[in-house]
This record gives structure tokens, C-alpha cells and sequence, in this order.
């Protein structure tokens, strides 16, 4: 069997996947994308496929039963596109990294430990009670929203509970058992839950139901000092929006991770931005890191080589998204 | 009656004092030095005294009661100093404040959110999986070792379980039924509970028995990518021995927060220290801010104004450490 590992976000689990494969598999590494001549060549002739992008401009794959994804988020996977009988899979294992991103998201956000760090390195003390520096905030006491209690939520807001936070759970659909959480609010009532919120972490999945959500309206509803977190995908809030509140200092910040567009070489010149978020000082940003963390790699790729091995062996798949009907 | 707020330190807390109050105080400001005219003339007359410091060159105090601590650390103050009669009390209230800056430490220390926003305002996104970028490290399945497991103690403790780390506690007293530790050790055992963890965070007070107790042989025990955080007090680490295992990569890093020598004005050349911790990269510094939070300054307001009307009134005061026998 033969399973293309397509575009470097993917190549890294060679090691991993040869190791912890049971069944016999052929892997290759080729580009990312649809039209590479690598991808052509292997499509025709792949049993299974691991990438993060399939679309309508994907060249003929008449052996391919398995697209697996190697993360959460298939929103870059056209499931029309999909040839027929291939099984689209996805895998999370990401809820760790995520939640430990966020959690220090909001810890940097009350401490500024790296303001604290440079300022040491001047010799500057004036933080310090001694020299009646201005307090810190606490996470204890304060309130977050956690949008989408899903895998994510679910693991910020055991976190966020232990810092005895209150914590405000926004999903789809509410549940009233939701563990570690004092109250859940619909995906209506969104601009409601917000309002209370010192913080604001969006967890939830990209669908047709999320994108745009967080809006001049749901912005508009926070509080001038609260911060949003976004840990989710990009295009959950509108850009323009977020960019007009933050510049206009209608909320108190936001860390970003997850973007609206991501360049295809790792360096891009920001002034590129069609929003200079590069240019506030009221924000954090960084390069869709959150869930990347070895734990994550690990525990992915045990469950993509076991994904690979039930297709070897004719088992049911896991994490089955949808099967292809293209012909 | 008449309680002086001594020295910079302790003036913040004065408006909050004189809301929370039930009883009738006058609250007089001096400096913080035994030697200050106005701590000379106030020691004179005052019934109550709140500060960090109070030594044998201290001025007559015939009338003082109440010697307050505006915090839980009170090395600063020389017991036998203390004039007969003299209760000496401290307050808490800064375990949130202190766990919270732990865990930040720790999740720093794995995620390097400060690096990775100078990277993407530089437009630098090779972190990303995208790009094959490294995935970061993960608190969840990592050990922590914490000393003292008291009030700081138990709050980290409480946080790391949370974050689905293992947690080691090292303690003079060692209770078998320490809650969200996995294991616990006594003090001689140090260097056995430091060989396993990833993280070192000392939480306990400066005694004869803790200054020096991270020394160059429990350095020395722990792994070579592991990481010390000190919120406890400088001098409970030995200075030369921790700067000789950062400068000689021995240790993965330290996270310091607590000194062992404080300057008396807010701007010091970091040339005077005679370790100089500033030029290291495998440290994050800070100038003993952990506990500085909002939250703690409200609490301790609240435990202090308490004790002050307990006086007042006559009334057992709370966290009495000693009552001074000096004539």
C-alpha cells in the first residue's frame, strides 16, 4: 500500500508513522499542492493520501481510499472534490497545546512577564512593590467565554476553573452538564455571553455557522479592557472588524494565532497586510503555533498510522468525516 | 489611634485602609528606614506600625502593639528587635498572584509567545507547521517539582494537576494526603524529587533551613533541559552555584522573580550585581512581581484593616508569628 504525505506540514511525521505502522506502507513525500507534478504522478497510483488541502483541481486518484488530515480543521479539504469512495478523516489530539496556548494568552496578558524581563535587564525595579509599582492583574476572579466547547473548550475551561475563573461556555448546542463551566449561553446569545467576559476564547471548528461570528456587533458587546483569544481559525472573526476595534481601542486586545490568509514561503513582508494588526501594540501574534506542540505530533501520529493500519486490515476508519461521491 | 505606614511599600494600601476600617485610625506615612526622622517621631507615638522592615536600630516605639506585615515574608524583620508586647503579625493572600506567575513561567518557557510575536511583526512565519517549523514543548504529561507546599504550593499544585501535569511536592512536613500531588518527598529527599521533574518551582519561605537549600549538588541533580522558578525568595537558592549551572548550560533555564539583594532606588546598574543573570539567555527576570496582583492588594488590605480593628477592640489578632520581648 502507498500513502502520499503531502507538503511539508506533513513531511514530519515520516519518522514517527514508519515507526509506529503495523501494516506495510510505502510512504512519499510530495508537495502540497494540486498541480504539483509530484502529487500527479502519486495520486494516480496512492492508497492513502495526509494532507491539509484538497480541492476540485486535484489531478485523478483512482486507488485513493483514505484522505486523512492531519490535524483538526478540514476547511481546506473540498469534501465535492473528493474522488468517489474516498474516506475523509480528520484527527485532533491538539486540545493541549491549544489550551496551554490560551491559558498563557491570558497569564501574559495580566503579568507581562516579557515587559518584566526587558525592563530587568535595563535595571529597572520600578515594577516592584517596594517602589509602589502598579499591581498586576489575576486571572483568579475574572471571567472567560470560551467559544465552541468542543475537544478545545473543554480543555481550557478544566484549566480555567482550576484558576478559579468564572467560566462562560458558548456553543451550539448547550448542554447543561457541560463540566467546568457556571453558565452556557447558545451561539445566539454569543454578544450576551461576551459582555460579562474579561476574556474571550474562540475554540470552535470553521463551518458556514462560525465564520464571520465574531462581528462589529459581538465586538461591539465586550468590554473595553477584555481580550480575545483566538485559537480557532481566522476567518471565526471579521478581520476588518477586529482590526477597527482594537485600533480604535474599543476592546483592551487580542492574541492572535490563527490566521485569515497564510503566506506560501515562511517569510512575507507585513506591510502585504490588508490589516496592519503587525503595527498595534494592543495584540500578540503568532504563526498558528497553538497546537503545534510535540504532544501533539505524538499523539497524531499514532492515531493517523492507526487510521492507515484499519485501512490495511478493511477496518472501519476513525474520526470518518465524509466519503467521496466525484466520479 | 495612630498606625504608620512604613515606607513606599506599604503607602499604596492607605486608601483602601481607610475604607475597609471599622475602627477610628489615624494613618500617618514615613519612610521605610529605622533611621528616618519621620519613622523616629511616628515610632514614638504609634500604636500599630505596617512594614517590611524592623531591625535593631529601630527607635524607641513605647506604645506599638502591632507590628504588621504588609505580606507573608517577614526575613525583613529582626524578631528580637521587637519591643515587649509587640505582636508581630503577617497576611497571605498572594497564592493566586504567585501561581499564576509560576504557571505563566512554566508555559512561557515551552510556548515562547514573546519570540514568536517579535517573529511574525517581522513577518517570519517558519514556526508554523505550514513550514515544517518545531513543534513547541506541552506542560500536560511534564513533572513539576514544587517546594513548599504551603498556601503557594498547594495553589500551583492545584494548577499543574489541572494541566494534566505530574506533580511532586517537597516538604518539611510530609502528609500522605496532599491534595493534586502525585508524590511526596521531605527536604532531605530534594535532589531525589528535582532528578524527575521538568520544572523546579520553590513556593516556600526563607528559614534556617531553606537559605541555601538549592544548592550546587540539587542543581546539579537536575536534568540538563530543566527549567528553576523562584517566587519563594532569592536567597533560598545559592547565587554562585545557580549562575555557574545557567552560564555552563548544566540546567535548562531559570525564571527569577525573587533576588537576593534589592536596590533602594527603582534604577540599578544590572553592572553591580555580581552575578550577572542579565547577561544570560536562558533566564526570564523579574523585579518580585509575582504576588503584586490587584487581588492581592484588595485581600491584604482586607486582613490588614481586620487585625488593625482587632486591636482596637481588643480582640485576638490573626497570623500572629511572635510577640517581641525586647525592653
Amino acid at each position: 500500500m502507498r500513502a502520499l504525505l503531502m507538503g511539508p506540514a506533513v513531511h514530519p511525521f515520516r519518522a514517527g508513522l514508519e515507526k509506529m505502522l503495523s501494516t506495510k506502507w510505502e510512504l512519499v513525500e510530495t508537495g502540497g499542492a494540486m498541480d504539483d507534478a509530484d502529487v500527479v504522478r502519486g495520486l494516480a497510483e496512492a492508497d492513502a493520501a495526509i494532507g491539509i488541502a484538497f480541492t476540485k483541481a486535484a489531478p485523478p486518484a483512482p486507488r485513493l481510499r483514505l484522505l486523512q488530515v492531519p490535524g483538526a480543521g478540514y476547511d481546506g479539504i473540498q469534501i465535492p472534490a473528493l474522488p468517489a469512495g474516498t474516506s475523509l478523516c480528520n484527527c485532533f489530539e491538539h486540545e493541549p497545546g491549544c489550551s496551554e496556548y490560551a491559558m498563557l494568552a491570558m497569564l501574559e496578558w495580566s503579568i507581562r512577564l516579557a515587559a518584566a524581563d526587558a525592563d530587568m535587564r535595563r535595571g529597572d525595579w520600578s515594577r516592584s512593590s517596594r517602589f509602589g509599582g502598579a499591581p498586576d492583574g489575576e486571572l483568579a476572579g475574572s471571567t472567560v467565554a470560551i467559544v465552541g466547547m468542543g475537544r478545545i473548550g473543554k480543555a481550557v475551561a478544566k484549566r480555567a476553573k482550576a484558576f478559579d475563573m468564572r467560566v462562560l461556555g458558548v456553543n451550539r448546542t448547550v448542554r447543561a452538564d457541560e463540566p467546568n463551566v457556571d453558565a452556557m449561553y447558545g451561539l445566539d446569545r454569543l454578544a450576551e455571553a461576551v459582555r460579562g467576559a474579561d476574556f474571550v476564547v474562540l475554540g470552535c471548528a470553521l463551518t458556514d455557522e462560525t465564520r464571520g461570528l465574531v462581528d462589529a456587533r459581538v465586538l461591539g458587546a465586550m468590554q473595553p479592557h477584555a481580550v480575545i483569544v483566538n485559537v480557532a481559525r481566522g476567518p471565526v472573526i471579521d478581520e476588518a472588524a477586529l482590526h477597527a476595534a482594537l485600533a480604535g481601542r474599543r476592546i483592551g486586545g487580542a492574541v492572535i494565532d490563527t490566521w485569515w490568509r497564510y503566506p506560501t514561503v515562511p517569510r512575507q513582508a507585513t506591510a502585504e497586510w490588508p490589516h496592519r494588526f503587525d503595527l498595534l501594540d494592543n495584540v500578540i501574534l503568532s504563526a498558528h503555533i497553538a497546537g503545534w506542540t510535540t504532544g501533539t505530533v505524538q499523539r497524531r501520529t499514532r492515531a493517523m498510522a492507526a487510521n492507515l493500519d484499519r485501512l490495511a486490515r478493511g477496518e472501519p476508519l476513525d474520526n470518518l468525516i465524509a466519503i467521496g461521491g466525484r466520479t
